[in-house]
């Protein structure tokens, strides 16, 4: 990790040090992407069939999971993994229940009612990854708050074959339909619909640059995507409070995710980022992945400020997907906290509480996206819909500001809609 | 308007019928835009007076509209537009302000607190078109709930010469900056920000082609958006009860927005559909309007069917932008409405009231968008974030489950995080 000293940076340094490594998919992937929609569209499970013959080397009887693959499933998994994986359950249903919007209903002048109301989105398609290690977390993460909304058809797709940790979390949330479907053709068979799999309305999950790709495409003929998505990031503001070795097994939390993953630390405290160095250097000896979190620390910065408003300041300008504030009396620090995708106060409350069990949703906005993109919640899972009801006497009330509005606009019929209303009403 | 019998048609016949008219941007206003969009980048001003003088045939001095410009603007209008303005102002106030958030703050288990707060999206762009009439009610709809939010920085855009209407409304909403720049340009000006305009987090607003396809083109890159924008539509049930000249009045409001525009009427009553096609016929004779009505009216389609049950049915298969229930006790049917924009209960509630003044937000979800998308409102200004604090009694709790959980997707460094802590704690 590279260490620098805020202060002695000019402007230009200042933004390279919080400048994201480079996105690019590259027409590459494009191509290969437009052409696996196109074989998904026209041959619908035969392309699915032949791709996951080519990618996931499988040759599949069917794509659908039958329910004997679930309760097969079931007995797999020890009992210490399905005690934990129900404590994350309840947590994350509690906090993702405690979202459940209240209807808005209000009368904004003497009757004229205006109403909020929610509608679940109808089909949501959900994708789990496979990769390195099978993330029956996310299924947690976005089956849960799916089922609280009401959605009717929930889908998941995933790699063939798949894990029984996914098959059981899927079943243990209430997924209707699961399919051993993966990467880009997966997106496109939930986007358009095959034999098999339900063409959904909107489309959940992680996955690597084709699948990214394929959500970009769908999302341009009208299926919608959960967000845009970038490589994992954290950061840590700690002071000379903060326990090094704390500190750098975060930061290695999320290096390990992959090579791309990037991690910054802010300090005021340059003994506390010497410690940290050599704390990181010390858990990386016996570390399995060291390759991968190596790669990714070497993208990946040390800064130390005057002072941790400083620190705010600059994480502000990032905005992260993960903020752990690792300081005394961390909460001070919250309402100056402006971009964030989750944040984790206090020396015992590291990612991993929330990327598992707190109750929060682990997907966030990556890449800067905090600015203008929140944190997966319920809400994704509904829209809302406005409603109106004028009595005969809220329309006389409001006729005449209509009328007038209307005719400024040149709007003749928008007038001429309140007219002829108030003609019957002998007005 | 071509008049169907639903039981009449088969299942190709009614799709056809729910078919909205094709919406090709087609590549050339992809490339003008993308031409747009590297001479904003790169020339910054000079292109955009350049863009000024070639689309909007005006020569500017200055692209910010001075502080005098919006004295004068206060003096032009009537003080009946004033007033008509300032109440709309009122109502829309109302109701977004009936749409702040109230916090979520949740214990999941104890010693684990996890909260939803928001934060404004800090800048925000506004695009208001020009065209045949000056939209300055779409001021009052994206810039009330932008400051409601607390965004800091609200930017407003519209072609040159911008009419008294929108200045006034502008300054009364507390717009802080307004430039005379148009269409794609303007666009492209607030996603990258040039000398004068500064680049904004989130653009909003309606336009024409080229300001969608600059709308779509910017979100590739980074800045988020409003919503994907279409042709404007209603969708009106009605039944033997319904005022045929109150229909036709509705239908006609949205007829005179565009060629593009669609209507469709659903009723169970075949006298009622007879009714509203003379009462269309005989308001079109003094409409000044009437050439651009009747192009949207020729795609346009009533349905009978055998019951209102089934024009329930059919408005959600569609999922209209506006959706005006005009029977008797329409609020009946509201519970069974899956997919709207926003919906208008009765016979003395039309499009116009919602479209000005009742308080409801008149940017909806169009072209079927209402599957997945939200009527716009507060919740579009500002996103959400969360935050969770462990106390040393709630890691406890939850250090197994999530060492558990880690360790069953090979995350490593997410179950040392946990361990390093349980390790300093003595466990």
């Amino acid at each position: 990790m590279q260490t620098l000293i805020w202060k002695n940076l000019n402007q230009a340094e200042r933004q390279t040090a919080l400048t994201r490594p480079a996105q690019t998919l590259g027409d590459e992937i494009s191509q290969i992407v437009a052409d696996i929609k196109n074989q998904v569209q026209n041959q619908g499970d035969t392309a699915l069939f032949a791709l996951a013959e080519k990618f996931d080397k499988v040759k599949l009887d069917s794509l659908k999971i039958a329910p004997s693959e679930l309760d097969n499933a079931q007995n797999t998994l020890s009992d210490e993994l399905k005690s934990a994986i129900n404590t994350a359950y309840t947590n994350i249903h509690k906090f993702h229940t405690a979202q459940i919007p209240t209807p808005i209903d209000t009368q904004t002048m003497a009757g004229v009612r205006c109403q909020v109301t929610t509608r679940p989105i109808e089909k949501v398609g959900l994708y789990i990854p496979a990769g390195s290690a099978p993330l029956f977390s996310t299924v947690l993460m976005l089956a849960i708050p799916a089922k609280i909304a009401g959605c009717k058809k929930i889908v998941l797709c995933s790699p063939a074959p798949i894990c029984a940790e996914i098959l059981y979390t899927a079943k243990r949330c209430g997924v209707d339909e699961i399919f051993a479907v993966g990467g880009a053709g997966a997106i496109c068979a939930m986007a358009y619909g095959t034999e098999s799999v339900p063409k959904v309305d909107k489309i959940f999950g992680p996955g690597n640059a084709f699948v990214t790709e394929a959500k970009r495409q769908v999302l341009l003929t009208g299926t919608a995507i959960d967000m845009p998505a970038g490589p994992s990031e954290v950061l840590v503001i700690a002071d000379e409070f903060a326990n090094p070795a704390f500190v750098a097994s975060d930061l290695l939390s999320q290096a390990e995710h992959g090579a791309d993953s990037q991690v910054i630390l802010l300090t005021d405290s340059g003994d506390l980022a010497d410690k940290v160095l050599s704390e990181i250097d010390n858990q990386l000896q016996t570390f399995p992945r060291a390759e991968t979190a190596k790669q990714a620390l070497a993208k990946s910065r040390i800064i130390i400020t005057d002072n941790l408003q400083e620190c705010v300041a600059i994480s502000n300008t990032y905005a992260p997907e993960h903020l752990i504030i690792n300081t005394e009396n961390p909460r001070q620090y919250l309402d100056d906290i402006a971009h964030a995708g989750s944040v984790f106060l206090g020396a015992y409350t590291p990612e991993s509480m929330g990327d598992y069990a707190s109750g929060t949703n682990h997907t966030l906005p990556t890449y800067g996206y905090a600015r203008t993109q929140s944190s997966l919640g319920l809400a994704d899972f509904y829209k809302r819909m406005t409603v109106q009801e004028l009595s005969i006497d809220g329309f006389k009330n409001l006729a005449n500001t209509v009328a007038i509005m209307a005719s400024a606009e040149q709007l003749d019929a928008h007038k001429l809609a309140v007219e002829v209303r108030l003609k019957e009403l002998g007005e």
